[in-house]
């Protein structure tokens, strides 16, 4: 599959790229970023898909996360796709910060219309990874999802899901029990119908209690985040990993809030547990 | 003189905020932000004004220069202006990225009818301060500047105008000639006329071989610029430079281009420049 290249310059000694590529998941043009360390040009190495929250494109966190400096020491190629197709022409799809285009939730719609075109989960797990392993010098047997907020959501539902496809795992802020809360219920009513069932197989708290992750899942949160209590919850997970076995590093953070400010105060130690899984 | 908080949030241990104030100099609204380390909790610390470039705002090298972290480190406050007032309703003064809003050029213009609100000279190295001395844990003793493009230009001639405020300066691929390339040329006849004198009174090249630096000029630049060539020119400072026995420590780096991925991949070596001298 061919990409177009909209942009790309040298940092720290490798390149920071913005691209774009026709999407056969989302049906049409998807963009994403991609950071190249200095250690690609001698081979391939362990790549990290950074999954966005609500609102985002793909040039929030490249620009406002400040991963490129410690990818570059580390040698980790840094992935950072936009969070839904644009443009859709879907009613009800621009506009709302909720649902649609910027809130893609990291999962297939199965509900019409949205199943045409909202369909995150296979665009990230299976078409991206494909196109970056073709053009960048990425291994995808050393792979890490990290991910803030409803990408947050996204990168410990996807690491769950696909544990065959991602070695390492962590988030700031996540959404862990989306079917209980506004950041989640009204989404997946949407994207997925009334089925609680289906519901349960894109919620954290549901999945790791199936099956847990093999490696600790490293989580900050702020304490100062204005929706912690009512939509982040992170006790939820917190319990659920407890009940699971699942090995989990939740470190909460006085006077953080919910913003790129946390993430990337936070960022360094993400990078370095994400390095330490992959580099073997 | 009051401040309107804009925000301010939790980073690096210190606090990230946006403000603005009512400016005399500019005769209106103008935004700044101000990063402070957490060192400020316990007493003044030293100060660095960080002047942008063309069609800039305060935003841009805040979330995309990356110095929070090695300010935090250092115990800099670092200062970021807006690059001009703005609404100003001043014919021709948006829509044109050399001139008016976003471009201020760091000086006070002397023509009308931008002498009534484009007085960046005045704002910056006398308002600001007094503004930053009265609301932040920052030592006026203890201020160094730096800047990029025309924030670049705006720190090498504000550190030489005004030698009594800054004891360090620096500059990202900054504009050295201005009476010489078209980023200058058309601003200066624009904010301050046909007398090529007055020019030459905003020209770091001019400037520096009346009175040089007391310290060493720090200067970065990319060898993949696209402005490099024709406007930007570092041999023009560089031969200043050596005519007035000023030290300069000019560098040039292989495949970086103009933007803030160059600026963010050098920005930790100016702080410590800075650091360096200030700490004292």
């Amino acid at each position: 599959m061919t990409i177009e290249i909209v942009s790309e310059s040298r940092c720290f000694g490798g390149v920071q790229g913005y691209y774009r590529m026709q999407s056969t998941a989302c049906a049409g043009p998807m963009r994403f970023t991609v950071y190249q360390p200095p250690q690609g040009k001698d081979g391939r190495v362990p790549v990290l898909y950074y999954l966005s929250g609500l609102t985002c494109t793909e040039d929030n966190a490249t620009i406002k996360a400040g991963m490129q400096r410690v990818a570059a020491e580390l040698g980790l190629l840094i992935v950072v796709p936009d969070t839904s197709p644009r443009d859709t022409g879907i009613p009800g799809a621009t506009g709302d910060s909720d649902i649609g285009e910027g809130a893609g939730f990291w999962l297939d719609a199965t509900v019409a219309p949205w199943s045409s075109r909202f369909r995150m989960e296979t665009f990230a797990v299976e078409e991206l990874p494909g196109v970056i392993a073709e053009h960048f010098p990425a291994d995808p047997a050393r792979a890490g999802v990290l991910g803030h907020s409803m990408g947050g959501h996204g990168a410990l539902t996807l690491a769950l899901r696909h544990p065959e496809r991602y070695r390492s795992v962590s988030a700031f802020a996540p959404i862990v029990s989306p079917s209980r809360v506004r950041w989640g219920d009204r989404a997946f009513r949407t994207y997925l119908g009334e089925d609680r069932a289906a519901w349960a197989e894109h919620d954290a708290c549901e999945l790791v209690k199936r099956r847990p992750f093999a490696g600790t899942i490293l989580i900050d949160q702020g304490l100062a985040d204005p929706f912690l209590g009512e939509t982040l919850i992170p006790e939820h997970f917190e319990q659920a990993c407890a009940e699971a076995g699942q090995a989990l590093q939740l470190r909460r953070h006085e006077g953080y809030d919910h913003g790129y400010w946390f993430v990337s105060s936070f960022i360094e130690d993400h990078l370095r547990h994400h390095a330490g899984v992959l580099a073997g």
